[in-house]
């Protein structure tokens, strides 16, 4: 059940046999010489497709996030932390206003985290600050993290997986895509690694955008698989977080 | 061309052959019990995914907008004007470091209007107040009041096109969603007219969500014949809009 | 009743018989080569002046607004739209916790428009995230485009009306100051037409800030017809806005 | 010289023999039973007003300011110190991009003062994190504290003078607005003297707004003569300010 | 008793005795010569830590204040006012949340005043505008401003205590201290007075960062009788405090 | 050499030697039964004493940190994520603007760790947007995360470390205030663990403050050796961060 192809007595229904939400969150920013500049949003949007297929209500996707160090190539774009943490407040807000109480960031990217995190506490700290429990519940789940994903990206990828357009993300978009399938010979095989800092450092760093990853090892039946596996995960994880109490 | 379907090494191609992008923005509220809580935001996606095979590029749709009036619906999330300021700022900014100049908002809410504009003069104070230059051009593009969709949907609704869940919008929808057709009794046919406040107002003014419509009369049929009317008012807008000079 | 000049008694004795207040609304901008920077502020100050002789209160002007794009001429001032958001929202929050209800906002400035309809939408976002009812109800009217007005200066000065610095509204400043009379010879007689974008390109494209306009068939009798027709216009207006239900 | 009956070419040439500008601002609030709520605007104005006849250029008034603790009393209006910081810096920033660079705020409320001073930081902090030299110097000028105003206060009341809604400020409005004398008998003569914290504490103290004064002295021939050694006081201050070196 | 060498049971305990809190309040900026960075943290606290065992519960040290005319001067730190204004606010609704009442901000710098006291302001205007009482009574004091501390000082620097990097603040360091006695010839060795604007303009003035000053009169035995003045002072202003009603 | 016991012509001269310097963060909280509520600030400060003989730079302790879930506990004190973003950039920039280089944040507090890397997003965005390279190098260290410590600290405590309150940093502060070991009888010996949320669901899940912890464990001696470790620890992260490229 996709919130954006539901109408509001639909929702009304479900919000009596359910108070929880899930909210993709992504980033558009560069992937390497081979990979969407959409990876990191297209990857939980098209693991929460599935999770919709299951019943569970998904929101619009958040399709940009923290990427002020990629923007030294060409279609990255990013929010500044505290506006990332302003349009958090406000969605959840929302949608609390109306009885939703659980709401599960389902995140492409790890980049992120650090900023979801302190729209929780953002969020958070107006209740505690107010001596009053939150009516709200809020998790944020790494799709890349999750127990069967980690496997399987192991055991396809081991060391080549990287950090930054890693094969696994790519082949995920390839599931999601699969007219998107690039091959382009990248050289060096593996990317280097490195640090973040700002997007000069960036690009100076890792030239063709890649951190110590080797793309060029995705494949399309990996993307199914690892689709499978992201799937299981999310809604293990999902159902698990619906039982534990609000606030 | 589509942003998060491209890669870095496309788009610095692109950015040499032009400095424009288009930027569909939506909202995620309530449309009536009939029309997709997504609306707002698939009507200039699926208008800007024309302008995309066109060879323009678009960039991932801001989905959620100013709605605060429809928060008491459930499904309904607003953000606040200055956290749609903060994002459209981020956007523009983050696309500028990379050579682009010419913005092209194509909008599906009328709510929205006025922040964006807001968000423009807010961009352009910077430049102003520091007596520089802008190297922006920013437009706002309205696709329910291009020309060619103004006099189709006069043509085919008159009056009953009403202000909010308009049979033009529910069949631009289900032209890019034939699947989510619905048909329901609305009762009275024609929703009732009033002004927008808060929430609570809004709701009980508008007590099924629409304002001013007859979306039943919304068909399949008129959403591809207006699909064709606005890309056709869209490219040529969006043309113009190239050939002005910026800042 | 004007509020500067009235003590708080009186406000009090006031709210007895009515929560509504007029907030004349406008900016300190350039007006070409012979309209007063004020303009904008004047004219909804002297009409308001008018409402508040009729036993209305009326709140002293906001003078300073929307005016980024005239910041290269000398004179001229600008708020940021966030600056505006949050003046708005404490002109307002701080009358409605006495009891104000009714918040007619009288504008003088075309560029204001979006940003205090954005003002709007913030406050009531306040109480419609909050999910409560709002206790206020929030007006803005521009003078320039009441039908007594838009039906006067279309019979005056028809097309050499213009955008900016317009014959109608130098003729109601000096309705209001006499004294201020300029008369100097203007080239082109017709001023430009263009867009608005940051103060650069604005005086690149209006070099003496003129837009559209023929200023120089201002009269002062013409102001003191524009003057009536445009009180009429704000009491008229003013009077059913109190008559609509609050929230 | 007042800025909003100027023309722009008028303020280029203004600009050509002086780089200053004179800002008065006020606020918006009670003043005991028999003063005028726009008294701290009043004041200012008024002076500058003279100000402006000795060939200075003089802004509108910022009349909205600090006045939290007033808002028990109905016709008050209080900005938030953040909004007041934001307002200031805009007015500075918008004029010294077109070659201001004296700004001297002529102040008619002690409580504005500490917020103005942090407004002053929040301008200079903004070159010295940057390292590099401030192009504007403010001063804030309190009339109230001139050399001899206070004198002449002194000797005209002496203690009865007070804090707030003195009869010096009154007596003021009166050479201001002859028409708005107003007498009443109060009770007790002298006000009752506290602290200042939050609105409810403010009228729980001050039951009719006043605070140490005894206004009933107040008379319009104290006006006069007021209002003749505010301005001398301005007008030395003033130009001792201009001698100054900037930044 | 210190909060941070306190465990949460003994606050709790406290709180049943008494609502109030000291906080100290300073700056890390530069102190001439010969003065210690940290000279305007360094004595709130350790005149608080005198009141700490006379049994009043005192918080971290705010060691970061409002210096951004020191920038110049390598150690200086400043934060920029509205940082300031979060900062206090936050504290203060933290600790109010848990039924803290009396909050005490004992100061060690000139420049914080106007923006604690802006603070101030922005705190109680929330509940004003709510118009609800405030719970939380805040209070600024001054040690240097003291009754016995500035008759001491007098005594013993009369013009010669100046007004920044002060023989008074230097003797309060080193009985904090002792080991810190620095001692260098300073030439002029009354440092000159003059206007603080922003930091490039203060280095240029106050060429070794002292301002109207003979801090090579500063003695370790002035510190400790400075530092018995300056606790006598505080412990009775904070008493007189606590006795005041709240709100 | 700490920034507080510093001239700034001692500062000068360090500035000539090394661009780096070290800023302990900490947190005001609730540390269980008999944990001090400044511990997550004491143990970096007294890390950092340890590097500040060495020759390093230390900056004044950032004492109040992210502490929102802590708030039901008396005593805690919690910065709202946004203000401790505005916190650091300040801290940041003033450095900066005077030659420092390299900032490394020597953290007590896990829940701060989300911001301030947040923090540093929004400091290197700023240069990022704006295609320039950064002049700054940030790095975050949390000393409970160094290899020796963690070694030493699975020696001692195995799995009776716990997430808060740990015997860890109770035996480190004790190092640092030995006269303020604390010891009482705590049932369950060991804490329960749980989840992260809002304040009241923080206290309802852990009673007396403590997740998962068996305080009981600490000893001053640890404490010693626990310094040990934590300083070398220190000492080598902070000379490799010195050793990478700057931006």
């Amino acid at each position: 059940m996709k919130l954006q192809l539901s109408t509001w007595p639909e929702v009304e229904a479900y919000l009596e046999r359910s108070q929880g939400i899930v909210i993709p969150i992504g980033s558009t920013e560069q992937h390497g010489p081979t990979g969407l500049i959409g990876t990191d949003a297209i990857c939980p949007e098209t693991i929460a497709g599935g999770m919709s297929e299951a019943g569970i209500l998904v929101a619009p996707t958040i399709s940009y996030g923290m990427a002020q160090h990629h923007l030294g190539f060409p279609g990255s774009v990013s929010l500044r932390p505290t506006t990332l943490l302003a349009v958090i407040g406000d969605v959840v807000r929302s949608l609390a206003c109306q009885g939703f109480r659980k709401f599960y960031f389902l995140n492409g990217h790890g980049g992120n985290i650090a900023t979801v995190q302190a729209a929780f506490s953002e969020l958070w700290a107006e209740d505690s600050l107010a001596a009053r429990a939150s009516a709200v519940d809020l998790r944020l789940a790494n799709w890349f993290m999750g127990p069967r994903v980690v496997e399987l990206s192991r055991e396809l990828y081991a060391d080549a997986e990287g950090q930054h357009a890693t094969p696994s993300e790519i082949s995920l978009t390839w599931h999601a895509y699969p007219e998107q399938v690039r091959r382009l010979p990248l050289a060096p095989e593996r990317a280097p690694t490195g640090r973040i800092q700002d997007a000069r450092s960036f690009r100076r760093q890792f030239p063709d955008g890649r951190c110590g990853s080797e793309p060029a090892r995705a494949e399309l039946e990996h993307g199914h698989r690892l689709y499978e596996a992201a799937l299981t995960d999310a809604l293990d994880d999902y159902r698990r977080f619906l039982e534990m109490s609000v606030g």
